[in-house]
């Protein structure tokens, strides 16, 4: 069995990872995630990708909301609101002790690697989840009149305002996690997240980059788009707001210097000579994940698909 | 009417400053409450007495628990223990509303006065209830082998080790709270609360401290010991450790310097002698507050005195 490596933002990518969990030994599987929309919010430390990966491989997730998790409760924060309080970002309370736990790790010196291994640990996770780095990397979203966080763009304001650019501050200097050994992978899998914001904050930190554009003949995409609708997110209407066809092409294009094979849905069979020109091999499979079995069988037959090439 | 300042430390001083409200206008009384037993948990800057009194006087505390909030739910410190954290201090989801707006208030430069008094508008306490002061004062208990923090002692332990001591950290370079002319109140009470740990770091802040000993004939002290015991908490087994009697006489002894009536409870009687040979006035009263209707009649009676002595 080879070893794989998946890059993974949040709802999407943490689909994908919990087939492969369920199809992959820990010892043949690492998760790393996006940390770029990572923010501090009552000055507690949160890790949007980061719970949602985890929670979602523990089966604690809301996975009718994607986010967050299951039978949650909301007393602190209708609290919060009733005082007067910032509410825009909601907390559950179950979620929230997973956010004072990792701030105070934090503070008490704990590396983000640290405080995932052990909310991994205690929620019974054995695949390695890691966050891509353990320094700052802030994801800005430039709109017409205002450069906005992430969160306050996505959340707060719902993805509304048109985007023009994306600013990942921190990210130069930023060092891939150091507990990964890239060349222990026989397999990189860019998972069906976000290209833009969940995603580039990844595969832009200069160790990682460098090392794709140097391997990308192990690097898999798995498509985010399916049908010219984004399977989840604002992708596509990012992408129509970049001036970007929203098509399983322009997802080759954004991914070919850094891979070389391409998971499309059978929907999008008619652009695959488009793909295969761009040099890539194409692979055609159901993309859809409405469920844990075809979150499996996805996975599966990603996985069959490599051992094999 | 006159104006009425109340020194006051959680539970205890809470009921009777409760009593007190219902009596008197906001206009007419102010309330200075402890700090001493203030700490950080899980980053959180939790004050325990004032939030006792501003819980009690909104009518949102759990008066079978003497603290916290009424109608609580349980849900972020019960999941924090399923992930290991730590949890000997319970902290309701409502309530930890509160912890989070005060933090972060005051992580933006609030002073906690100005947090108390945003408490108190939010919660819709129409009396000032303010920290005695908005600079750092830490109780710590000295026991046989350890110095322990307040709450360490108080909730983790449970008041378990003999006590030896008392030390306030911080307590020389404390400011009395800048907001409170001393020279327009005509009375300061002593609420009920313990003397050592509740009252002491307050009377203690040398403006105060000074004012108090110049005006000790405006000052009365609601006797926290009837008939041979505390009327909540651990003030007489504290008595005890530290060899007192526990009796009126002692918290006569106590307050002599500071104060000129107490009130004691009728069930005392017998030891008015003594306590107006130490230069008291005394008065007697009920001082078992079970109830609104206790509160409110003891309040009742310690003003109608005090209004015509």
């Amino acid at each position: 069995m080879k070893n794989y490596l998946l890059l993974c933002g949040g709802v999407g990518g943490a689909k994908l990872a919990l087939g492969f969990s369920k199809v992959l030994q820990p010892s043949n599987m690492t998760i790393v995630v996006n940390t770029g929309d990572d923010f501090e919010y009552l000055n507690l430390k949160i890790c949007p990708d980061l719970d949602t990966v985890i929670y979602t491989l523990s089966g604690e997730s809301d996975s009718s909301k994607g986010w967050g998790r299951a039978d949650e409760s909301w007393a602190m924060i209708k609290t919060l609101g009733d005082l007067g309080g910032d509410t825009w970002f909601q907390l559950g309370d179950k979620d929230l002790a997973t956010h004072l736990l990792r701030t105070d790790l934090i503070k008490k010196g704990a590396s983000l690697s640290f405080v995932s291994q052990e909310l991994c640990k205690q929620f019974n996770v054995d695949h390695l989840i890691l966050p891509m780095t353990d320094d700052l990397v802030e994801t800005y979203v430039q709109t017409k009149n205002k450069l906005l966080s992430f969160q306050e763009y996505f959340v707060k304001l719902q993805c509304e305002p048109p985007v023009s650019n994306f600013v990942f501050k921190g990210l130069d200097n930023a060092k891939f996690n150091p507990l990964i050994n890239l060349s222990s992978f026989n397999e990189i899998i860019i998972c069906p997240s976000n290209p833009f914001v969940s995603i580039n904050p990844i595969i832009q930190l200069s160790e990682l980059n460098k090392f794709l554009r140097e391997n990308s003949d192990r690097v898999s995409v798995i498509s985010p788009i399916v049908k010219a609708k984004s399977l989840k997110g604002p992708t596509s209407k990012i992408m129509n707001e970049l001036g970007l066809d929203v098509s399983v092409k322009t997802i080759a294009s954004f991914y070919q210097e850094f891979a070389h094979t391409l998971f499309i849905d059978r929907a999008d069979s008619h652009q695959r000579k488009d793909i295969e020109s761009l040099g890539f091999k194409v692979f055609e499979s159901d993309l859809i994940m409405n469920n844990l079995e075809s979150k499996i069988a996805l996975a599966k037959s990603i996985i069959n698909y490599l051992e094999k090439n």
